[in-house]
Order: C-alpha cells, then sequence, then structure tokens
C-alpha cells in the first residue's frame, strides 16, 4: 500500500502557509472554482500565505465536473505564471483539476493524451517527479486529496476518462471538517454517495492475488491491485460511516458531528480504493455521465445539464451489487449488515439481491435521487451506446468480480443486462 | 498522520532486490542477528539483492533487546563501509538498530545524545534527511517498519529509552508473513503483547486536542500526538485481531492464517501508535527491563538475562488500564468488549476494573507470562527506583490519561501506587 498524508481536524486550513514554507514554496498556483472561491476556506489559505509572505496567483474558473477543454485552459493558465507548487481548494473538480495543471506543467512539452487512460489515451506511466500540490477538499466525497487519479469528460469520445498514477498524488491533505459546512445539501448526498460506491467496491472488488497481470518488479503494481487486507480496513469502516451518518448530513445543516464524519468517511474510503480499485459502478458512470441525454441534477450551481459524478455511480449500484453477489456472498452480507440488515436468515445465493435491495431502500430513503437511469432520460435505445462507452473502462473492469473480460461479447451482454436493470429500481 | 509504505503477502520478501535498484542504491548494509541470519528470510533478501547485482555487507551481530553499547558497535561496522541504502531483516531490535546506523552515518558527527530523547538526551530534531531503508520484518510484534522510533537500553543510566523522529521511518515495510513462521512460541507471545499493548495504549492516550503544549507550525508537532480519529481504526483493529488471533498463533505453529493476521495486526498497530503514542504500559516498561534484578524469560535463545519488551508490557496492563478507565469509560468499555466481555451490564465507573480483569484473564490463558512484577524477582523495596525510571519518560507520560503530570508528587505517588498493585495479578 502506497501512502499518502492526511491532517485531519476543525482549525487545521490555516496551518498551509506554514506548510508551503516548510515545503520551501515561494511561488504557489491557488486553485478553485467561483463557488468555492467565495467561502471561507479560501480566506483561510490565502491569509495563511499572506503571513508567510508566499506569493500565489488564484485561478478560479474549475469547471465543475472538469472537461477535457476546461483542463486544458486552466493549464495554459498555470505555465507562464511557473509556480513551484499548487494548493487545491475545493471538490473533486478542483483537486482533479490542479492535479493536472501539475502534471503538465512540470511535463510541457508532453501531448495531453500522453498519460490519459489506455485505450482512449496512450496510458504512458509520469516518470516526472510533479510539484508539491497540497489539496484542501470542500466536499466529502472523491478522496481525491489522498489518491493518484484525475477524472475529466474526453467530449470527442463522449466519455470520462482520466489519468492515474502514483505521482499525481497530492504531497498532503488537509481535511478540515470546517470547510464542508457551506456545501448545498444536494452536494452533501452526491459527494457522499461517492463515498458510498468508493468503500462498496473497493470492499468487493476481486482479490489482490487475483488480478492479473502481476508485474514482476513492484514500481510497476498498479494503483489500483484489487481488495487487500489493508484497504479492506479503509474501505469497510468508510462504509459503515457513511450509512451512519449521510442521512444525517444531507438533512440537518447544523449536524456538524455527521457532517465531520462524512469527511473523514471520504478520505478514508479514498485511501481503501486508492489502493484496491474500484468496478462496476464506476466504470458504467463514466457514460451515464458522458452520455447524459439532458438531465440536470436539481440543486446543483451550474447552468448546462449535469449528473453528478456521485448520481452517477450510485444510480447503478442496486444492480451491480445483486449482480457481482455470487462471487463473494460472505463480503455482500457483511455489507448488507452494514444496513442494518438481519443476515443470520440469509442463504449465500441470495447475499447480491439481499445488498441491492439495502441499497435501493437507502438511497430512496436519502431522498431526491433519480430512481433509475429511466429518470434521468435514458431509454432502452440508449444501451448500447452506454455498453461501449463503458468496454474502454478496462482499468477498472478488470477489478469487477464476475465479469467476464476475457470474452467481450459476454462481457458486453453482461453490461447491457446491467444496463437495462439499472433503469430503474 | 504521516505515511508509511507498506507492503503485505506472502512471498513478497525477494521483491527487495527491485525495490533497492528502483531507489537507485548500489551498495546496501544488511543488518540481521545471528539467530535470523540463517533464517529463509535472510537466503531471499541475499538473492534478490544479487539477482539485482546490487552490492551489499551483512551485519549480523544486532544484540537482541539493544544496548547503547551493541548499537555503537553497529554504527562503527557501518560507517567505513559507507553504503548508500540500509536493509533491516529480523525484528524490532534489528530494525531499530538498522535505524540508528541510518542517522549516526548519515550525521557522522552528531554525539550519539544528540538525538536521544530528553532528559536523557539532548532531543535534539533530526534535520537531515537519511537514506532509504527498508525493513523486514520477522516478528509481529514492534510495528518498527512503520515508526519513526528506535529504542534501547542506556545502560550508565539503567533505563530503556530511545530515539524518535519522523526521519528515522523506515522507506518501506515488507510484510512478508512466510518470515515469521519460525518464530518460537515465546517470542510469538512476546512480541504479540507488544501489539496488544500498542493498541490499547493508542486507542486510550489523551486525544490529540488535549495534549499540550500545541506547536504553531505542523513540522514540529510530534510523532506521538495523541488518539485521533485515524489512529483510532487502525488501533481498534490491531486490537480486535490480536484478541483474536494471538492465542491461536502462539499455541499452534502450523496456523499460518492466525500468524498472519498478527503480523498485519503488528503493522496496524505500529501506525496507530505511531500516530497517537504510547503511554503507561510502554513508559513503566523501560526501567522494569532496565532494572532486570535477574528474570531470563524462558524461551528466549540468549544468554543473559532478559525480559522481552512484550512481557515488560503487558505485565502493568491490568493494573494500568484499572487506573485510566475513569478517563474514558467508553473506549475501555469498547476495549473490553473486544475481550468477549458482555458490557451491556457495566456501569461506567467499572469500566477499567472490567477491562483490567479481562486483560488478567488474557494473559493467563495465553500461558507462560509472569503473573505480575514479583514473579520476575521484583520486590516491594524496588518500587522507589521503578517510580525514577518512569518519570524520565516524558515524552510517553504526557500521554497517560488520569496521571498527573502537573504535579510531579502526586505522579509519583500515582507510579508507585501503579508499580504496587502490578506486583501480582
Ligand atoms: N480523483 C479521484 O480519485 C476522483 C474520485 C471520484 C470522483 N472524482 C471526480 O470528482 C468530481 C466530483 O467532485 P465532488 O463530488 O467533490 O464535487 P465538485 O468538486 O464537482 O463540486 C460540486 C459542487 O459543489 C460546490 N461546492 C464544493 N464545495 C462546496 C462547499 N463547501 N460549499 C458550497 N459549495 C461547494 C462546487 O462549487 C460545485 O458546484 C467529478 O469530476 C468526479 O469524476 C475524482
Ligand atoms: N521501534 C519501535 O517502534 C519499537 C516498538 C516496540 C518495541 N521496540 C523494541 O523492539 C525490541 C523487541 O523486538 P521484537 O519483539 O520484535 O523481538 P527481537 O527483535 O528482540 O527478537 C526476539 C528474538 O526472536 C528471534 N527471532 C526474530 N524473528 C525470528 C523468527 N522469524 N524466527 C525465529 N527467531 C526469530 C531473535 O533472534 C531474538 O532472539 C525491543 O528492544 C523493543 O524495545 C521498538
Ligand atoms: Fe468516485
Ligand atoms: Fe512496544
Amino acid at each position: 500500500m502506497a501512502a499518502s498524508s492526511i491532517r485531519f481536524g476543525p482549525g487545521c486550513t490555516k496551518e498551509v502557509g506554514m506548510d508551503f514554507k516548510n515545503l520551501g514554496a515561494k511561488k504557489v498556483m491557488v486553485v478553485t472554482d467561483s463557488t468555492v472561491a467565495k467561502l471561507d476556506a479560501m480566506k483561510q489559505v490565502i491569509e495563511g500565505l499572506e503571513k508567510e509572505g508566499i506569493a500565489y496567483e488564484v485561478y478560479s474558473k474549475v469547471r465543475v465536473e472538469p472537461k477535457d477543454h476546461s483542463i486544458r485552459e486552466a493549464i495554459d493558465f498555470a505555465k507562464p505564471y511557473a509556480p513551484d507548487a499548487f494548493l487545491a481548494v475545493g471538490g473533486g473538480s478542483v483537486i482533479d483539476t490542479a492535479k493536472l495543471m501539475n502534471l503538465y506543467t512540470s511535463c510541457p512539452n508532453a501531448d495531453f493524451l500522453d498519460f490519459v487512460n489506455a485505450p482512449l489515451g496512450k496510458g504512458l506511466p509520469i516518470t516526472e517527479k510533479l510539484k508539491p500540490l497540497i489539496a484542501v477538499p470542500t466536499t466529502a466525497g472523491t478522496g481525491s486529496e489522498t489518491t493518484g487519479t484525475a477524472i475529466f469528460d474526453l467530449v470527442s469520445k463522449k466519455a470520462k476518462t482520466g489519468i492515474a498514477h502514483r505521482n499525481l498524488k497530492p504531497t498532503l491533505g488537509i481535511c478540515d471538517p470546517l470547510n464542508t459546512r457551506t456545501m448545498p445539501s444536494a452536494v452533501h448526498a452526491s459527494s457522499g454517495l461517492d463515498v458510498l460506491c468508493h468503500s462498496l467496491e473497493s470492499w468487493t472488488a476481486i482479490p489482490y492475488y487475483e488480478r492479473t497481470p502481476r508485474p514482476t518488479n513492484p514500481i510497476n503494481r498498479p494503483a489500483y491491485q484489487g481488495a487487500n487486507p489493508i484497504s479492506d480496513i479503509f474501505s469497510l469502516q468508510a462504509l459503515r460511516s457513511t450509512v451512519k451518518y449521510l442521512p444525517r448530513a444531507v438533512k440537518d445543516p447544523d449536524d456538524f458531528e455527521a457532517q465531520s464524519n462524512m469527511l473523514l468517511a471520504a478520505t478514508l474510503a479514498g485511501v481503501g480504493f486508492g489502493n484496491a480499485g474500484v468496478h462496476l459502478c464506476h466504470g458504467m458512470s463514466y457514460p451515464i455521465s458522458g452520455q447524459n441525454p439532458g438531465y440536470k441534477h436539481a440543486g446543483y450551481a451550474v447552468e448546462t445539464p449535469i449528473i453528478p459524478h456521485g448520481v452517477s455511480v450510485a444510480v447503478t449500484a442496486p444492480a451491480v451489487f445483486k449482480f457481482t453477489g455470487a462471487s463473494n456472498p460472505e463480503r455482500h452480507l457483511a455489507a448488507a449488515e452494514c444496513f442494518g440488515v438481519d443476515i443470520s436468515q440469509v442463504k449465500a445465493e441470495s447475499a447480491g439481491e439481499v445488498l441491492g435491495e439495502a441499497l435501493a431502500k437507502f438511497l430512496v430513503s436519502l431522498g431526491d435521487q433519480p430512481r433509475g437511469l429511466k429518470h434521468m432520460g435514458f431509454k432502452r435505445e440508449h444501451v448500447d451506446e452506454l455498453v461501449e462507452g463503458t468496454i474502454p473502462q478496462q482499468r477498472v473492469l478488470m477489478l469487477a468480480p464476475n465479469l467476464d473480460v476475457q470474452n467481450v461479447e459476454e462481457e458486453r451482454e453482461q453490461l447491457r443486462g446491467l444496463f437495462e436493470e439499472a433503469m430503474e429500481y
């Protein structure tokens, strides 16, 4: 398990000036979006930088759920400033954009597609050591402050994809629960559903010793190595916390205890899935978001249609875990138990079904979630294109239990079945 | 929480040659003791180094439970070889010795006491970045492969002490359960009792927000910061595993599942206590080991008297947790529950007593443990010296709940009570 440094605690945001000083940074590129730019977290970090006399410039035009062109604009902004460190203040959209600004200013001659996951991009490993990046999450969701992943929409291919390499990992994640208090209820919910799927997918991913090919040199081992005894601890703990605290955090804006615990759960799940990987919910979510027929999720302060990442992963979850149940009934039952299901009488054959039902019930009780793809405007005729958009997500599909990745025709059939099942729950 | 890289899995020892190659190392100092030198783990690492054509020299004279003079000898051996990396293969004694060989070859002009914990040494921070150190634990105990601590006996002061700084942390810990199979049952037991106390002490240490003084600059934050939500996860999981698997690992040399889980628990507890800290069992253990009246623990292949570290921490545990119970009854009850105690009817006032009893029962059922200091040859007349040997252990005592560290007379009284209580359980 590779490591990430995390600081957790209310009020720790303002220390960021000292952190940059300790790193020897003199010129920091601060990355945020137009909403977060106005929040207290930004005020705290700017005060921290100014107190230490560190020069900085702010880029606040990050696009919510970034697209390749929004990332390119951000890179073009960063290059002439030539920062010696980066600071991301925001949700996954901001942190991911900052990772890529760091990557492409450190490798100025690289082509944009060089590092993008194959087969959409060339999937080259990052050999350069990047500049220090400190991430201050303001959502409790992606865990991007701990991972080596950056996700965006590759518009020409109508698919979300990304770049994954350990060198993208932030130097430090500053997890301050004071920063997530202002999230709208809809952002609490969708970023929390991302945590739910990170934990469930990494907990049920194929075990690390079954993942093939196994690179002989450990340095070539992928970030996503399959479920393992260390990731398990993070994933299961994050799952338990999410089931307990997400409904409270969504419903009561003053429930600071629930919000703090969700931020911690997001970070723990980030460490868990950042090592074990995610699988079907995430693999299928990328075409769902990329091929959005026009759905605009309520509560998001954006002008264009949007299926927020957390909503796009959770919508297939009841179908996915029903499907994967047979691969490891014990783990699926343990997960169902986290939702309060009495599993003492449940037969192993029903493990997937029972977990799928528990998930559907949880999503319904959370409120304001589309009860299936149908409710976002997807129709049966979209299924083929959704399947074709999923097939290239090899990096995560190879961790999916029960999926026949060796036989692409069979794999297509299985994915078709999953999308059809996910039309309504 | 600062990070450490860990690899876990049967058979991963042989990859160490590639790891050094990836680190660019050309000349490795291999550190071990005379028993471990003959084991398969050493064969694996030597083969790995030779396969990659990396030069190495072996130092196999590490003393079990090192003393200052044994550490100095090891440093004197390393200096002329001028290695560019270190590899420790063994238990805590070996890993700690290798950390100090690394430290003092990297800071050749430093005085031995410069970095030793105050007030016994000068307690200076380590400003030098040390050479890479890979640690391959062969016991399931200290967690030293994850921590920035090295412990030894300062003979002139008749006390165990050590050096603690994040720069001492190994670059990578290679946790291969194939390597712990050959431990004698007594070493399984005592190293496992170390895990038990690491997890219990870090779980019950004062919370991070009560620890004073709180350094303003995060870089000056100590390795031991008090219990916190991340260390809690590691500590509690390690405690659960130890209660479940240690008795099996001690009793059945062929129970590979139990042994693997104990190695993982040792590493997890290392991450937990390496961040949160330990307190009374460890603080009191240092004079217990250092002032040994002549006890020689059965099953240890050494010629001189020895109270193994794990035995010295566990012997006071029933008394310690009875004493600390009132500080946080909820946590003490949660710990008691890990031992299978039905806590539904237990009152908060009895939390410490209940946990203390559960611990005594666990130690007795493990077998071959001295049932108190009396059984190691300590008498009432030794108590004052034991107390005086504990007082300087400020670094850990400041994390002890319920202990009045502001008032040294009161503190002495409390410690005296604890040692007297620990005479017999
Ligand atoms: N890198 C990874 O490992 C990883 C993992 C999962 C998802 N992602 C990606 O992260 C993105 C989603 O990130 P997200 O869910 O964190 O949300 P986000 O960054 O897209 O933010 C969602 C909305 O909430 C607003 N917002 C954020 N914090 C706020 C606060 N404290 N108060 C008020 N408003 C706030 C933002 O301005 C935005 O409008 C997606 O692009 C997704 O694909 C990345
Ligand atoms: N650095 C830390 O964070 C930390 C924490 C706790 C304890 N310690 C220190 O670590 C030391 C104790 O270390 P330990 O408990 O790991 O034991 P150890 O290293 O002292 O070894 C105990 C005995 O077991 C033998 N041995 C080790 N592995 C074996 C194997 N696989 N097969 C057969 N024999 C084997 C050794 O040769 C030795 O005789 C003490 O000095 C203690 O103070 C350090
Ligand atoms: Fe996600
Ligand atoms: Fe210890």
